[in-house]
């Protein structure tokens, strides 16, 4: 299918990390962007002239690189305001852990599905997810048309390293939305070989490799009585990072922590609400950037943060480190939109899907901007980050198809049948 | 006009904070709820039947009452966005001041009305505003169908006692959408006589008085080094609250101080999105709730916010609450809920707009539960909280006036008239 979007803001992502915008058109052939400019070509062309399949008056409105929610744990959505305000370990112990062991693989699907229409409502296009049976998840993105990059949740509980390495077979094989990178729940769920048969894994495979980290003190702590070592320095040293990768919410993170993530090109993934919901802390963002590791924001799950919402997650991830620096001026708008676009772009491996620009995959998102949050326009990108909302999203497109447009779906699934079902779900758990 | 709303989900508002869910029916009857209940009394009546202008089918969604934004500045709209990522004395002298300058009233007028767009967008039913050109702001309110409970912001440099008094009774006159209390600035741009006058003033008219108190701890320590005593000891020893009132912002509490607002029955107005964006610090609203102080909640204005949306404070009250004391159990989705609504109401001095009850005012909103941040409905008030977003607000109505529907406004004006005239302002003062 090949659309023309025309009368356009488009977002262009430059070089060091700064933005512009350009009037003018994008077009889309099957899953790429195929042109952007003027749109003088079009008046131009005769012979070789693309045919499209629809053009689209985006009336001044603004086109922008979809969303990547760096982290999430999709199918939680059954425990979505199920279990809140209680401290963590009762939260994990005694809601999570066992309501989770009664989910089946039908389950997870379709409570997949149900986080992917949330990912549409909010621009995102594309989730770096980890969670219980990874193929039901893949499936449910492939057949809804939704991008996922899967990571393993390798723990001493659940999986073990062959059933890693089938999975990773047989995702990166399933379809081009759907991928896999090896990683651990976290080295507190994780014995020692476990962590050294993934870590050689990993290397065979040369992928990067992916964990919780440092999400809590206590954990932190808890490490170095077990080891001597914090988390990323034990899984820096069981050969870990060989091909780079990251962590998950690094909140408490010492000065030789910053330096090894520095060291193998690493990124951080901070989850700002669900740090603040599960008051495990606050993010040390602008001491990453000053390190120059490459960020990335995600989510977390539904049931820690309890919403999957990008325009909450950015407006914190720069509010929380002005607070935390006691300075107004760090970690800018730009710095922000950024890591929420292309910084996630690259922690998810999808070099393609990072910016708008010819031949990059049409992962791509229009927003409103004649809502009354979005006026006077003095700085778009600014309004974005500090004022935007799920209420702006006019339509979200992965890989050259609109799966969300004016509020209405296109995944091959109607709203109700996965509101029942999610609904159905939690009724049967509950008992 | 009578309307009837059916097929509802109702939230009803208990004597304790907790809220609970009625299934069933609510009427309006001119500005008022006039029934509440399963509808029965409907197909009884003959005679002195209600007759309704129209008959809403609710389709299961949620009817509950309007936010209460207890705290803005809604004209400073013309600044969203134009100056962000500064320190805050640079923001404040050079971009805030000499910008709001040159504002004429009719300029306060529209920008009042796009911020006003803004709260219907977001379920917001009244304000506490504050600023200049206070009998436009009034206007705007009572033109749109907006209610606005206006707070002077006395200070050296605009307005002084005599204007206020008539303020006073020229806005507590104008309409039964506007009313007026008395108020300084702060204690850092309001001189010692001023605030006397004013401590007078409040006496005489036996009313509350309000003022941004302890936003930053630079100005606790200023009024500590001009005076031996804190804003609130000062205010305090000064008369101000011989009727109640309250604080905007209130972060670098003293014992002492919760002491005093615990003393005067005072409320705190919490600004959780500003005091991030601003790094002006984490209010203690666990420790407010602790001493039996009303809390509520406000946007702040749009140039340090930059939105104003009810969700995000509720959710941002109670993470950073969490995050705050270490505990993620504290400052509850409840508790929260309850802030945003009938706290807000108790510092408006707005008794009537509290909560969903036959004889209160008909300021309530329309929550679409059929999105799918609301689903699995495992519990709602935590959905609300946790979850919510302006994407959620189907419908907002104020003083029995729809004023907003599945996306269109009903106040006078269309958005692309004040939108202009926004953009204009802006571009006239830019210059």
């Amino acid at each position: 299918m090949n659309i023309r979007f025309y009368h356009a803001k488009i977002l262009v992502t430059g070089e060091n990390k700064e933005f512009s915008i350009l009037n003018g058109e994008l077009w889309v052939e099957n899953d790429s962007i195929s042109y952007i400019g003027d749109g003088k070509e079009l008046r131009n062309q005769k012979e070789d002239a693309v045919i499209f399949d629809r053009e689209i008056d985006v009336e001044g409105n603004l086109l922008m690189p979809g969303f990547k929610d760096a982290h999430t744990h999709t199918a939680m959505t059954f425990l979505r305001s199920y279990a809140d305000d209680l401290p963590l370990q009762e939260w994990l112990e005694k809601q999570v852990f066992p309501n989770e062991a009664k989910l089946t693989k039908e389950d997870v699907y379709y409570l997949a599905i149900l986080g992917i229409m949330e990912y549409l409502t909010s621009g995102i296009t594309s989730n770096f997810d980890m969670y219980n049976f990874p193929r039901s998840i893949a499936k449910a993105s492939k057949d809804t048309g939704f991008r996922t990059v899967f990571c393993s949740g390798l723990n001493n509980f659940v999986s073990n390293l062959e059933e890693l390495r089938e999975d990773y077979n047989v995702i990166n094989a399933m379809s081009p939305l759907t991928s896999f990178l090896p990683g651990i729940h976290a080295e507190y769920t994780t014995n020692q070989k476990l962590m050294e048969g993934l870590a050689k894994l990993a290397q065979e495979l040369k992928a990067p490799v992916w964990m919780h980290n440092a999400e809590t003190q206590k954990e932190v702590e808890e490490c170095k009585a077990r080891y001597g070592m914090t988390p990323t320095e034990l899984t820096e040293a069981l050969g870990f990072y060989e091909y780079g990768g990251g962590g998950y919410h690094c909140i408490w993170f010492t000065e030789h922590d910053f330096e090894l993530f520095q060291k193998h090109d690493m990124t951080v993934v901070t989850n700002p609400a669900s740090n603040l919901k599960l008051a495990s802390g606050i993010c040390p963002v602008k001491k990453f950037l000053d390190y120059g590791i490459n960020v990335a924001i995600g989510t977390d799950g539904p049931a820690s943060n309890n919403c999957l919402d990008m325009f909450r997650e950015m407006f914190l991830t720069t509010g929380l480190a002005k607070v935390k620096e006691e300075d107004a001026s760090c970690v800018s708008a730009e710095e922000v939109l950024y890591m929420a676009t292309a910084g996630g772009a690259k922690a998810m491996q999808l070099p393609d899907c990072d910016r708008l620009a010819v031949g990059k995959k049409a992962d791509l998102i229009m927003l409103d901007l004649k809502k009354p949050n979005m006026q006077p326009e003095n700085n778009i990108v600014k309004n974005i980050v500090y004022a935007g909302s799920k209420q702006n999203v006019k339509m979200t497109m992965v890989n050259g198809k609109i799966l969300y447009e004016n509020g209405a779906f296109s995944i091959g699934f109607s709203e109700e049948e996965i509101y029942r079902r999610a609904n159905e779900i939690i009724n049967r758990i509950k008992g």
